[in-house]
């Protein structure tokens, strides 16, 4: 059984990579990294009612499981390569693979990602996915190497998700479509990603919310950051459905936006303002690195900002 | 919440290795694969309550989900390198957590194994190990390679944790301790592997069961496998607590012994078994490769022995 199920899903994600020697279908995958690369290797996993509400369609789950993966190599500049999948799920329904297998291979062909292993077992449904991509020796993106005096930006819009999912509460989610899409399909920032390298100084994918995971670079990097509320980019979806009070809550500490944070010397924000605009992300300068530590959120009259959420604690959710 | 505990089991499982560029507290994990060497890749779960009872110990467990990871990297001739540890637990108990890390890092160290990443979820209780290990391009040890006239052979012995397993669901399990322990903690055959390198002609773990991974070989390598049932390795431990017909059943079908089964030139057999008892396992002749599909199990009359179990099927138990 275990071998039908993972063969579905690789039918679905065919693609031919030179450097995959052994592929699915022995103990383990045999590959090659290219002469002169790193590898940079992340797992996530997502659990059904903790990271998706049941009820999420089956190809919802396939590419959010591969997305928060490959938005972790995005946050290192790293190129996509080779994926593994260990399912765990109650039973064996048909639909419910096919409708996965599709959901991931959708996310997947465009990045020519192969899926070189897996596992399927019985029982709570679960979704680990760990992935494989390549990077140049000294390019990583850390969260370490943030600088004081640094601008602070982020790509796309912040606080969506977190929306889509209060949404998702209501009887009628249909006018919400746009923000519970952000919550169900993530776009990982691969691109943006590989255009950080050489450039900025610290990245971190945005999982647990703005504060949060900003605050992971000021621990890494030995600094503070300032964030300047009224510069956050929300999106007019979330403006439109949402008061001021609350959309700032969901942009700063909602989590599950999946955009890139990242630091960077202040006379290079400009060209990576056109970099991000023409890869159709957009980058918005949110903030700046300062002497300290921990985040501040100031608002528009420089005073700090309590936010109520401070980020996702999977533990205590 | 996350990274504290992967904090911690990284500490128990502390090692250095120059080809380590960045560990765990980053996005990503940046490694380099040795030059002239490619990377084997597996990735197994473990489910409570499927792959091991309730109320095993966090220390077992530990342990098992590494050993099951590195048995496939063994049935491969890989040397491990590096892991990544995925957890979902209904909770965040400490000791559970302590417990837990020392399983894992006892089987780890001696490998000089390093925990390079991880995810901590909340739900039940599942853990996902990914392997790395290295090989030298063309000497991984396939499914695919077994030639009629080769000799079949296993390492160690056969049906000890099925055993185990029936054991458990005794009053007083103490007495059969050593076949409980062979389910609880079982021995990746990573140095036989290695050894097998550039000799065997085909490989495979015994992880569902001698029958249904000796099929697996059959399939890849399009030939037959006859096995002579008087031949089959089994632990004093087994034959002492079972009558011999359950006994052969557990060895045949039982599944969970991790050890190695391989094929092998007739010509190199005697020296393989030399070089595995010199190992500590010992690897024992079963059986023969044959034209034809699929296993077959002869009694001591040459007639064929249909045994009650061929496997576990993980859906199906």
């Amino acid at each position: 059984m275990e071998f039908d199920l993972i063969e579905r899903i690789r039918r679905h994600t065919e693609v031919h990579r030179d450097d995959v020697i052994e592929g699915i279908g022995d103990d383990a995958a045999i590959v090659a990294v290219p002469a002169g690369r790193e590898l940079a290797i992340a797992i996530d996993t997502l659990v059904e009612g903790v990271h998706f509400p049941p009820g999420t369609s089956p190809a919802d789950i396939g590419w959010k499981a591969l997305a928060v993966n490959l938005s972790d190599l995005a946050a290192m500049g790293a190129t996509p390569a080779w994926a593994l999948l260990a399912l765990t799920t109650p039973g064996g329904d048909e639909a419910f693979f096919d409708g996965l297998a599709r959901g991931f291979a959708e996310l997947a062909t465009p990045y020519r990602l192969a899926l070189i292993g897996g596992d399927t077992t019985r029982g709570p449904l679960t979704v680990t996915v760990a992935v494989h991509g390549f990077t140049t020796p000294g390019e990583a993106l850390l969260r370490s190497g943030a600088r004081v005096g640094d601008v602070v930006m982020v790509t796309g819009t912040l606080g969506d998700a977190a929306a889509g999912l209060r949404c998702l509460a209501e009887a009628d989610a249909s006018p919400y479509a746009a923000l519970v899409d952000r919550l169900n399909r993530p776009t990982p920032r691969v691109s943006a990603g590989q255009a950080l390298r050489g450039i900025a100084t610290a990245c971190i994918d945005i999982s647990d919310g703005l504060v949060a995971d900003l605050g992971h670079i000021c621990t890494a990097s030995g600094v503070g950051i300032d964030i300047e509320a009224p510069l956050l980019p929300r999106s007019s979806a979330l403006l439109t459905h949402f008061v001021e009070a609350d959309a700032l809550d969901f942009a700063l500490g909602g989590g599950d936006d999946y955009e890139l944070c990242f630091t960077v010397p202040a006379d290079r924000a400009g060209e990576l303002s056109s970099t991000m605009a023409r890869l159709g992300c957009g980058a918005t300068r949110v903030g700046r690195v300062v002497e300290g530590s921990g985040v501040r959120v100031l608002d528009e009259h420089g005073g700090v900002y309590e936010p109520s959420r401070t980020g996702w604690n999977h533990f205590a959710a």
